[in-house]
């Protein structure tokens, strides 16, 4: 039965176990992988590299669209199989490995891998591996649930293995929508108008000859674990709503806004289930990841269509969608990563990108990557590609942590990922900062007013007051500039009155 | 004779000295001025704006395309005529007023300043001042030597008043493509799909019943005054000449490369002029301003095509172009700065972006703005917008100046404009880096041994192997991270062995 969902019959005698076809991947290989903020991952192939990692020297480099499901990040860190890995990750055993310096990690924009790999051939791609729900009779694939970075994964590939993944409903066939985007100077225009703008085709074009191996899994995308939205991040889903609320009032938008982005995580996922409850209406999303709370949107009547590249949603929401299917499939669409964050699409569109920070600073600079300065956390992920391009950028984080030991707002971020040129509105459980045509010594003023906790306040204002009198576009003491992450890690807080000599 | 300019008749009684016409802009108001670095500004009404301001309350906001000529900044900031500016600018006293805090100045790239009017209406554009070669029979603009962002302005100004400088000649008519982009979600597809693509008129359409008042100049543009390429920026220059060449021989660029973007300024000019007696041909060029550079790459028969937002050249190079005119007339075209500069042209057609850096750090960062993190010097143009969403990001400077006494490599910058997200290719006088698919670790080697002056490889490996034993995906002890340019401060270099105790 499962072979039914192969309708090329040459692949028919490629048919191997994942063990065996493991073993085309050999020592320092490049490995091009489905796989999007866990969504379409190789379950069964990727997996035994990492296994024979643990007897033999496999070592080797793994492309992805994003972040990958399971443990199949951590084992490859664990047992030595990562040299390195590119352009997103987000396990936390992986980032040890990465943070001390055993594997080697390129943190780069999610919608510019693709790019990178037509123009530059120092990652030529060995091995693709990718996730599909069935093969067309032309032999070509039907992706699971992300579509990623597999078409030039692919293209670029000297080998495919394809994983036939059953667990997935053949009737995913039609959500995809995929179009390569020739090499420069031949790239065409990317005509699309609106979320809902079909350009492709429902299957990634390849070239048979490469397929070296078909096999069968039956494992289901590791679902997403999301916690309900608590108290902060509610305050900060209500802050972001009447903030629209006044664009919208006051001519700016209408009431069906821009295209939405949200990143992934709790607060991105409350920020966006805010909306049920909102005035706003006919909603579009143009996204890179779909969550639980788009689904909320759609069965609350909000939101009219959803493009992304990714669905990574709670085993209960994908039960939900796969029962009700239909009632879903003409109202979202899965693109190529390059083109779900395509700066020629994204800046067309206008998309109002809401995004999570680690810290950000009082003149609008965000880090979005690094813990003090030093340790990755998971990444930059797509936020600079909507961040950058699109109509308004929103930040959100909560104002302190740690029991107030940390401020997220600090004087200097200690890394910079978004900078002050690229910030619209920084929002914080306190409050939002919209920082559109203000210069940095307003910005200061509006953010530590709106944006930071009570507790840190008068701390923070004092800098910006002490740094204003040395003068300068952008006031800082560049002695102390950093000293709050040092004291952090010296103290143990940021909280200068808790270890400061009175 | 200077009336024959105006094909529109009902302008006639319209026309005014500049001295009566400045007199329409009140105190507080907002204007939009035409300019881009130094071509097509206004060279009477915005004058006698600042005149004014010493003997009345006249404190006006500026938006311009880009950098004015002549005194026209340093003016309205010497005579307090100027509370707010955007979203560029270059000139020593209008910087000093801005670092004094006399002035707020909003940093912004000159791609996004139109979007952003044409969504938040703190800007609402009072009085636009557009420089013009002639009027059309129905009343609209040609422009002179820039485009910049007339269009918008003259959309959203309440008032127009339009400056004719009968020193430009009249055919210049026709190298202007003039094409307005509608607000989203109405944005239309860009479709210039070559430099030379024209997609609009070559006049700035207006509302005629809006112009307050016509005025004439015969103040020619100031003039470019660029100097020679010296040994470091023909090192520079040769560096990326020879890099591009290994491009081309491995495969991953023809000898035409793809469109060139290069900044203004002395290291601007001198790259583009290497390429005379490079073996690259039939060159093009997207970019926002063009230099003496591109016509002599012109004039050498290296260059087809150069489209840009201004023409800024020297005055002898102009002359050359007046005189011999019909020659460049069809090679090269002036847009609005939200198209010379949009992301989805950028990105469509692949190009290499070089621009200037204040300073770089080991792990990729870029200050274009900053010195020492707090003071500005001319703001970050047009680089983002193409270092973002080319090909290639390739940042230029000298690896030391002042006598040695400054290292443009250091530790960590102290204001980021260009993440590391967002750079592909660092050069200086010493050699060149490609840090495309590196880790920070393995830039920072590659950055260090390739860009850093002698006098200083030795201080930068040790701050990166004594940071690099605190681990870290991006090693930094934060302690010292901005110590080089503390020390600059307190020590008046950044070389450690200048002030250390042994």
């Amino acid at each position: 039965m499962k072979k039914n969902r192969i309708n090329y019959t040459a692949y028919l005698d490629r048919i191997q176990s994942p063990e065996k076809a493991s073993l085309l991947i050999k020592n320092n290989d490049v490995l091009g992988v489905s796989g999007f903020t866990k969504a379409g991952d190789s379950k069964a192939v990727l997996p035994n590299v990492a296994k024979r990692a643990l007897s033999e020297d496999v070592k080797v480099t793994v492309l992805s669209g994003a972040s990958l499901g399971y443990n199949t990040d951590a084992d490859l860190a664990k047992n030595g199989a990562l040299h390195k890995r590119m352009p997103f990750q987000a396990d936390p055993t992986l980032r040890k490995s990465i943070n001390s310096h055993e594997v080697l990690y390129v943190d780069q924009h999610l919608g510019q891998t693709a790019d990178m790999l037509q123009h530059v051939d120092n990652f030529k791609i060995d091995v693709a591996i990718i996730e599909a729900v069935s093969i067309t009779k032309d032999g070509f694939i039907i992706p699971t649930s992300s579509v990623g970075n597999s078409p030039v994964f692919a293209d670029k590939a000297e080998k495919i293995i394809i994983e036939i993944n059953t667990t997935f409903p053949e009737s995913l066939e039609g959500i995809h929508d995929i179009k390569f985007l020739k090499k420069q100077p031949h790239r065409d225009i990317i005509p699309v108008l609106r979320s809902e703008t079909r350009i492709g085709v429902p299957y990634i074009k390849i070239d048979p000859e490469k397929v070296a191996a078909i096999v069968f899994t039956e494992v289901p995308d590791s679902p997403a674990v999301i916690s309900d939205p608590d108290e902060k991040t509610t305050a900060i889903s209500n802050h972001i709503l009447q903030f629209l609320e006044k664009e919208v009032d006051e001519g700016r938008l209408t009431e069906s806004l821009l295209p939405l982005q949200a990143g992934i995580g709790k607060t991105a996922n409350a920020i966006l289930s805010g909306f049920v409850n909102s005035r706003f209406k006919d909603l579009t999303m143009y996204s890179e990841v779909l969550q639980d709370s788009t689904f909320e949107l759609f069965d609350s009547g909000k939101l009219l269509f959803a493009s992304a590249s990714s669905i990574t949603v709670t085993e209960e929401c994908l039960k939900r969608i796969f029962n009700n299917f239909e009632d879903y499939k003409d109202k979202l669409l899965l693109r190529p990563q390059n083109i779900s964050n395509a700066a020629e699409v994204i800046s067309r569109l206008g998309v109002i990108g809401i995004n999570t920070a680690i810290e950000f600073d009082i003149y609008g600079n965000v880090n979005s990557t690094h813990i003090t300065g030093t340790k990755m956390m998971n990444g930059i992920g797509g936020s600079g590609d909507f961040a950058r391009n699109g109509y308004l950028s929103i930040f959100a984080c909560p104002s302190i942590s740690k029991e107030g030991r940390i401020s997220h707002i600090v004087p200097m971020v200690s890394h910079t990922d978004h900078t002050e040129h690229d910030v619209d509105i920084l929002v914080t459980e306190q409050g939002l900062a919209d920082i559109r045509g203000l210069a940095p010594i307003e910005r200061a003023k509006v953010i530590i007013e709106n944006c930071a906790h009570p507790e840190y306040k008068e701390q923070l204002m004092n800098y910006f007051t002490e740094a204003s009198k040395l003068g300068g576009h952008t006031p800082h003491i560049l002695e102390e500039t950093l000293s709050w992450h040092t004291n952090l890690k010296t103290h143990g807080t940021m909280k200068i009155e808790e270890f400061a000599i009175h």
